[in-house]
C-alpha cells in the first residue's frame, strides 16, 4: 500500500458515521414477516445482534466465560417493534460501556433466569405496538397483536440452552432458524460496508508490507505473526480477524497449513504463508501472502505462478449472476490442470463482512447467484507437506462491472 | 515465580501424558444413565468434547468461521458405546490434523447435511453395543438397544440449529441440557489436570515478573498487552486463555474497567491493571495484578490494602463444605466494611479448568458446597472510574485443609 492510497481509505468520512440501525431493523421485519416469523431471538456476543442494533461483540475467548444466566442474553425482533434486549447484569456491568438503544429486561445473577426470559417473551403476547426508537415512527404493524406467537425464529449459533428453554415454554410454536433470511440481508454490502472493508483491507496491506523485510532466516514464525498481531492494533485495529496464521512449508518440512504457528525458527528454503486479518469497527480483512526465504526453487516460482493464475481465473469468472460454485471451478482448473489438484484441498473462498466466512461461500456445493455488493475471498492454494507450500488470497469486490480486489498490497513473488 | 519453583512446576512429568478418557467417558455414561438421557450432543470446538473425547478447540476467532454443514459438527455420546464424530470435510482437513479416535461420518460440502446428521444418531437405534476404543472393553448396556432414543440432551453452547434440525427429525423426544450433569464431572480436578493448571499459573507469574518493569510512564497499554501476549507464547502457552486486559484508573482518568486495553500512553498516578491468562494442553490460568506508576496516594494505598484482605477473607472463607455465596460474601464484606461496596460491582470468582469461568461460581447466589479438587479465581476489585483501580486475581485450589494459590507471583503493592 502506498502512502497515496492509505490516506484516502483510512479517511472515508463515512467510516465514523453511525450506522443507520433503523434501516436495518425495517428491512428484517420485511423479510420476518415474509417467511411469517412473530418473533426471532438473537443473542448477544454475536454479528447478527451487532448488525441490527450495534450491540458488538467483545474479543473472543479462548475458554468460555459465562455468568449465572447466560443463556437469556440477546434481543428479541419482532416486526414493527423495537428490539428488546434480555440481558444479564454482568454483561450490562462489563462488556456493554455504552449502553444499548432499546428496552432492556436485566437479569440479575439471583433472578430465575427462565422466569426473565418468559416474561420478556410473552410481552409480545399483548405488546404494545407503538414502542419508538427515538424519533424513529414504527409501522402500525398489528397482525400478531392478540395471539400468542406461534412462530419462532433463531440465529443458528445462538446457544442450544435457550432453544430448550423456549421449548419448555412454547411446546408447540415453531421454531426455526433465520440464517438464510438474516444473509439475504447482510450480504450486500451498503456504500458506508465497504468504506470500513476498505480500511479493514489497508491495514492489512500495511503491515504485510512492513513485516515483509522481517521474514528472513532465524526468525521464528511467532515472532512474526506477533508482529503482525502488534502492527493491525497500531493501524487501529482492536484485535486481529481470526487467528494469525505464519506457517512455513517446504522440501525439508514435514509441516502441513492445519498446524497455524509455531514456535519454530524459519530457514532458508521455505515458503511462508500468511494468513491474517484486521478489524474496522466490526468489518473483518482476510488476507494471504506467501514470502519464500532464499532463492526460489524451480517448482516453487511455477506453482507461485499457477497459484496467481487460479486467483485470476476466480477472479475472471466473478460476474454478477455466476454463483460461487462458478467462481471455484473456475479457479480450481488452473490448479487441477497443472497438476496440482489433490494439493488443493479446500474451497476457493468465502464472502466476508462482520464475520469472516459469510454465506455464500464460493465452494462447490453453493449455487447462490453473486450480487453486486458482495464481497468475498477468493484465496487458491497449494500445500503439499514436505514440498512446497503457496497461498495467496484477497478480498474482492464485486460490482456491476466486475470483480477488483480491495487489497493493493502486490503479489509478485518475493524471496528474502 | 523464583527459578527453584518453576523447575518442579514445568517438568511434572503428568504434563506430557496421555488423558484417560476412557475413564472420563465412563463416568459420563454413568450420569447419563442416572439422569435417563439416551443420547447426548456434543459440539466441536467446545470444551466437554475436548474433556471426554481429546478433539480439541482451535484458536477462537473475533469473526465466525464456518463452512457448509458446520451445525453437524460433534459428536454423539450414549452410555456404553464409543463417541460417533459426526464431522464436515473441511474441520477435518485443517482443523483435526490429529485425527480422532473413535468412528467418524463425514459430511462434505455437497452432502446434505441434515440427512447425514439423521443417519448418524438414527444409528443408535439398532446399534450394536460392542463397539471398543482401542483395547478398552465395553459394557454391554442394553437398555435401550432395541427403541429410537428418546431422551436427548446437549451441550448449553451447542448450536441453536443443531437443536432444532433435531427437534425436526424427533419432534416429540425429550430435549434437555447436559451441562449440570457434566460440571459434576469435570468440577473436581484431578492431580494430572491440577498440574496443568500448575503450570498455566507458572506462566502467567513468570510474566507478569518480566513485564513488571516495563509498566512505566509513557508505555502504552497496547505495548504491555502484546508484550504479555508474546511472553506467554514463548513459555508455551498456544495463545491467551482470554483476551488480555491492561487498563490505567486513577484520579486524572474517566476510564473504566470495561474497556480492557488501549492504545492510551501510561501516565504517572495511574494504577494500571492486567488480566490474563495462559493455556496448558487447554487448561486456563486467570491472573491479576496492579500495579502503580509514580507515588501511590494515600487513597490507592489503602484500597489496595482493602482489596488484598478481602482477597484474604475470601481464601479464609473457602473450605470444604462452604459454598461460592459463602466466599463471595466474606470477601465483598471486607470492602462494603471499608466503604467501597460501591465499587466492587462483580462476583468475587468461578471455578476454571479448560474453560475460563466454569460453575461453581464464587458469586452472590451458588450454593453448591465446594469440594475439595476444585480450583477457583478469588479476584475482588474496587473500580472507581475517575478516583482509584485496584484488582488482584489469582487461582485457588481447594484441598481438605483450606485453600491456597496455585500462583506464586507475590502481590504486595509495586508502585515503578
Amino acid at each position: 500500500m502506498s502512502a497515496d492510497t492509505a490516506t484516502p481509505l483510512l479517511t472515508d468520512p463515512s467510516i465514523d458515521a453511525p450506522f443507520d440501525f433503523a434501516a436495518r431493523q425495517e428491512r428484517l421485519w420485511g423479510k420476518l414477516d415474509g417467511a411469517g416469523i412473530d418473533v426471532l431471538f438473537l443473542p448477544a456476543s454475536q454479528t447478527d445482534l451487532e448488525y441490527f442494533t450495534g450491540v458488538a461483540r467483545r474479543a473472543p475467548s479462548f475458554g468460555n466465560i459465562g455468568y449465572t444466566n447466560h443463556w437469556i442474553s440477546g434481543a428479541f425482533i419482532s416486526p414493527g417493534e423495537a428490539p428488546l434486549f434480555v440481558l444479564t447484569r454482568h454483561f450490562q456491568e462489563f462488556d456493554l460501556p455504552e449502553g444499548v438503544d432499546g428496552e432492556v429486561i436485566t437479569a440479575t445473577e439471583s433472578d430465575d433466569g427462565a422466569a426473565v426470559f418468559r416474561r420478556a417473551f410473552d410481552s409480545y403476547r399483548a405488546r404494545p405496538r407503538s414502542i419508538a426508537v427515538g424519533s424513529r415512527p414504527v409501522n402500525e404493524h398489528c397482525a400478531h397483536e392478540s395471539a400468542a406467537p406461534e412462530s419462532i425464529a433463531f440465529a443458528g449459533r445462538a446457544w442450544a440452552e435457550t432453544v430448550i428453554e423456549m421449548r419448555e415454554h412454547r411446546p408447540d410454536a415453531r421454531f426455526t432458524v433465520a440464517d438464510t433470511l438474516i444473509n439475504e440481508l447482510r450480504r450486500i454490502k451498503d456504500p458506508q460496508e465497504i468504506a470500513l472493508m476498505r480500511r479493514s483491507a489497508a491495514i492489512v496491506d500495511a503491515v504485510m508490507a512492513e513485516v515483509t523485510p522481517h521474514v528472513v532466516d532465524g526468525v521464528t514464525e511467532l515472532d512474526l505473526a506477533a508482529e503482525v498481531d502488534l502492527r493491525m492494533r497500531k493501524l487501529g485495529s482492536p484485535g486481529a480477524s481470526f487467528d494469525t496464521g505464519v506457517w512455513a512449508m517446504g522440501p525439508s518440512l514435514g509441516r502441513d497449513a492445519s498446524v497455524r504457528v509455531s514456535v519454530d525458527t524459519l530457514h532458508a528454503g521455505s515458503g511462508v504463508s500468511f494468513d491474517f486479518g484486521a478489524i474496522t469497527r466490526g468489518y473483518c480483512s482476510d488476507f494471504g501472502r506467501t514470502i519464500h526465504i532464499g532463492e526460489p526453487s524451480e517448482e516453487y516460482a511455477a506453482v507461485y505462478d499457477i497459484v496467481m493464475a487460479a486467483q485470476e481465473a476466480g477472479r475472471a469468472a466473478a460476474v454478477v449472476g455466476a454463483t460461487g460454485g462458478d467462481v471455484h471451478r473456475a479457479a480450481r482448473a488452473v490448479i487441477e490442470d497443472a497438476g496440482y489438484g489433490d494439493w488443493f484441498r479446500h474451497r476457493t473462498g468465502h464472502c466476508i463482512g462482520l464475520d469472516v466466512h459469510e454465506l455464500p461461500y464460493i465452494s462447490e456445493e453453493d449455487d447462490t447467484p453473486l450480487e453486486a455488493g458482495m464481497l468475498f475471498t477468493i484465496e487458491p492454494s497449494v500445500f503439499w507437506p514436505g514440498r512446497v507450500g503457496v497461498r495467496v488470497e484477497d478480498v474482492f469486490l464485486l460490482g456491476d462491472e466486475g470483480c477488483a480486489s480491495i487489497n493493493e498490497h502486490p503479489n509478485d513473488l518475493v524471496a528474502n
